[in-house]
């Protein structure tokens, strides 16, 4: 594409200035670099000729929508999905340059990499959207399909507006297919596209024993202690076959389709390359599962925080009078956020005796997704990634979930993951990197994909 | 007794003088305040007759020692053992009146009281041993046993340098019996004597199962859960029946006397009162064991601090990559704290599988101390209670761990508690208060003691 060829300093100019606004949603004190995102991406979307550009308001950090819908009403009409929020960057003496001094290093492990907190997640992957959009305009005055952009700034918070922000504003969004540019592909030679995320259902669970500490000498063996309350409520949550012990916890689990079955065969999976990556030492987990099902396929508990009594230095002899724990749930389709959440909450009290006082508080939960590998959009998209990686990419499942379940759900469209992040980007921790060559094959990707929607969505 | 009506006063003065000092030993920015309150220990030590006066360095905080030692060399010699170091005062809020700023409220559950950090724990019940000497040497002349005295500033700390000091100093503090001046009573209307403390054996445990926090969406799952890990640890140091499941944790544990179980027998108890007291709306323990039993008699285990990933507002979507767990047991006579730590680490061991990194930092361990109930000290101490409270005292255990057994241990003598405290009087809490009746008949009966001691011990 010689429009990239051309256009190559200018692109990554432009990426490494939209990396420089600490856009970190979880922090107040970042709520105007938030928005100085926003605005850029807004000033992008017009500057590639999108139009009807607006910054869209919602009960916290803004969103932004642009759109080019002069490919006439035969054409479909494609959503791509995108955020401009980053996570925080703690800790930050781990960075090897300042996470907001984004930097092209040349020789990285597959060639010239961008460090930065963003650059994979998710700023890159949205800028090759936009600059797929502005080079089709360029090279041939048009696009193939009419095309929205929604990129929204609290995905690193849960997305606490998106539901909201989809249902007022889904008369501008209605789409017939979603494009989600926020995700990863098995290997840069093992390009694979992500037919399913995970739900996720989270709690706080806090139980009172007492009105306040107590003296362990003085009480201790004879009044109830939370932290032995709680360590029987979590040790609980998993028989010894590494099953979560909710009832009926499993019943909905859709199994899966021999072609998927298929594709999970086929990836490649370097077991102790994947321990080594995550830093581990052992893998568990629930049993006659492999890793690859255990972490994409499968839904899990995992208890993600647990404090409760004296944890500074030394020992403090007390007996504590409270704690908590935070428990997540991940789902797999077609499993119920609000069945897990009722199924939850009667085990819990189940657990609980008479005299000590419990408070559940739930954080929010996401439904888990999964795109029909037959849809014709799926064709579409497996065509574009195999005409520029030139091979097929392969159907997984990330362990993750985001706002997608909300989009498909909310906009009755099916949702592509068009995603050229790779295992060790270290999205979430420090620094984060996109291989450049992923990026610049993500751009060639976006356009190729909206020709092949063109042709297979045609009514 | 006319000297303590003439001087009453005074000494409330210098009770109030002594409290007014926040000489917090956990708390480094009150180091000065300790060894202030250290000095004003030595002035009133001198001002009341005591000759020898010194502050007694050591690794932390000072020390004091005085006496007097003119009873003769056929009379036998006490050792009076007390703290002038107090426990820190948050949460701050909820004291009534500042908690240095102390105040004798007329009105108070058994008439006046006196409010402070330190009112009983342990100034209180230092003074009135100290005026105790001074009223004597004024009505008198001389003291009818040699009194030697050692107020250290480190036991709300676990006297870390306490061994150490009573090895550096044990020809000075030789002595026939001790007098522990640090501890309470049933009721104000039932006088009872400790005879035993628990011990205390702690550990810091902690464990790594990762380098780092993992995506709990891309690894959750697959990978070990250090939450989970510790959750089943905790969950299984006790069986189902509230026992500790260290192998032979129970085997050396001394039964009761017959006099012993009918003390505990004789114990008014209101099960009721108590729970309301503690603040627990429920009770729990070993199996087969009372409440006075549990607290008192029988060894336990607590964890005390549990503390893994995160525990901030909302939720974080990690597996965490460490957490840790500080686990305690209170021992008690003839368990021995070494063979306890073997027992523990080997039992931890076992249940630590390969592949996850366990670091076990131990804190300090205290013996369990009993006295013989037979001694004739104990005879003396059980006349002078009676003398002062018209009843003979019962005896209990207490549940806390201190300094009391190096002392009985390190110089050979046995340990009595002559201890004024009362169940209501908030040690450690907001709103510690001390009752003005029992500190002046803490007064008598530490002179009473003494007469009795020279009957009882004379050779």
């Amino acid at each position: 594409m010689p429009y990239v060829d051309r256009e190559r300093q200018r692109i990554t100019d432009d990426l490494l200035r939209w990396l420089r606004i600490p856009a970190i949603s979880a922090l107040p004190e970042h709520t105007t670099d938030v928005r100085a995102s926003a605005e850029l991406c807004a000033t992008l979307f017009r500057s590639a000729g999108l139009e009807n550009v607006v910054v869209l308001e919602t009960g916290g950090h803004p969103a932004v929508y642009g759109d080019w819908l002069h490919a006439g009403t035969d054409a479909p009409t494609a959503l791509v999905y995108g955020h401009h929020d980053v996570q925080p960057v703690d800790p930050l003496e781990l960075w090897q340059h300042p996470p907001f001094e984004p930097v092209i290093v040349p020789d990285g492990e597959h060639g010239a990499e961008c460090r930065a907190r963003g650059a994979i997640d998710d700023k890159g992957q949205v800028l090759y959207e936009i600059e797929a959009v502005r080079g089709l305009l360029a090279a041939e005055g048009r696009l193939p399909v009419n095309v929205k952009f929604l990129v929204e700034g609290e995905e690193e918070v849960g997305s606490p507006n998106f539901e909201d922000l989809l249902m007022r504003e889904r008369t501008r969004l209605a789409c017939d297919v979603v494009v989600v540019s926020d995700t990863g592909m098995w290997a840069i030679d093992v390009p694979s596209t992500c037919v399913g995320m995970r739900g996720l259902v989270t709690f706080d669970v806090q139980v009172r024993t007492a009105t306040g500490d107590l003296h362990s000498g003085m009480f201790g063996g004879a009044v109830p202690n939370p932290v032995h309350l709680l360590a029987r409520l979590v040790a609980d949550l998993h028989d010894e076959r590494g099953r979560v012990t909710l009832p009926g916890f499993y019943d909905r689990v859709r199994p899966l389709t021999s072609s998927e079955q298929a594709s999970l065969d086929g990836l490649p999976f370097d077991e102790a390359a994947w321990m080594a990556n995550a830093g581990v030492g052992r893998l568990e987990g629930e049993a006659g599962q492999s890793t690859l099902a255990r972490v994409g396929y499968r839904p899990t508990a995992e208890v993600v925080g647990f404090g409760a009594g004296y944890t500074g230095d030394g020992i403090k002899t007390i007996v504590p009078a409270e704690g908590g724990c935070k428990v997540t749930f991940r789902l797999v389709a077609d499993q119920d956020p609000a069945e897990i959440d009722a199924s939850f909450r009667s085990w819990l009290g189940a657990r609980i005796p008479d005299g000590v006082e419990l408070t559940v508080t739930p954080h929010g939960s996401v439904a888990p997704a999964l795109t029909p590998v037959d849809h014709p959009a799926v064709g579409a998209l497996c065509r574009a990634i195999e005409t520029v990686w030139g091979r097929a990419p392969l159907f997984t499942r990330e362990g993750g979930s985001g706002p997608e379940e909300s989009l498909g759900r909310l906009l009755a469209a099916p949702v592509l993951f068009l995603g050229v992040g790779l295992p060790g980007d270290r999205l979430h921790a420090p620094n984060e990197r996109m291989v450049m060559d992923q990026f610049w094959n993500g751009l060639l990707a976006a356009g190729e994909l909206w020709h092949e929607l063109a042709a297979a969505l045609r009514p």
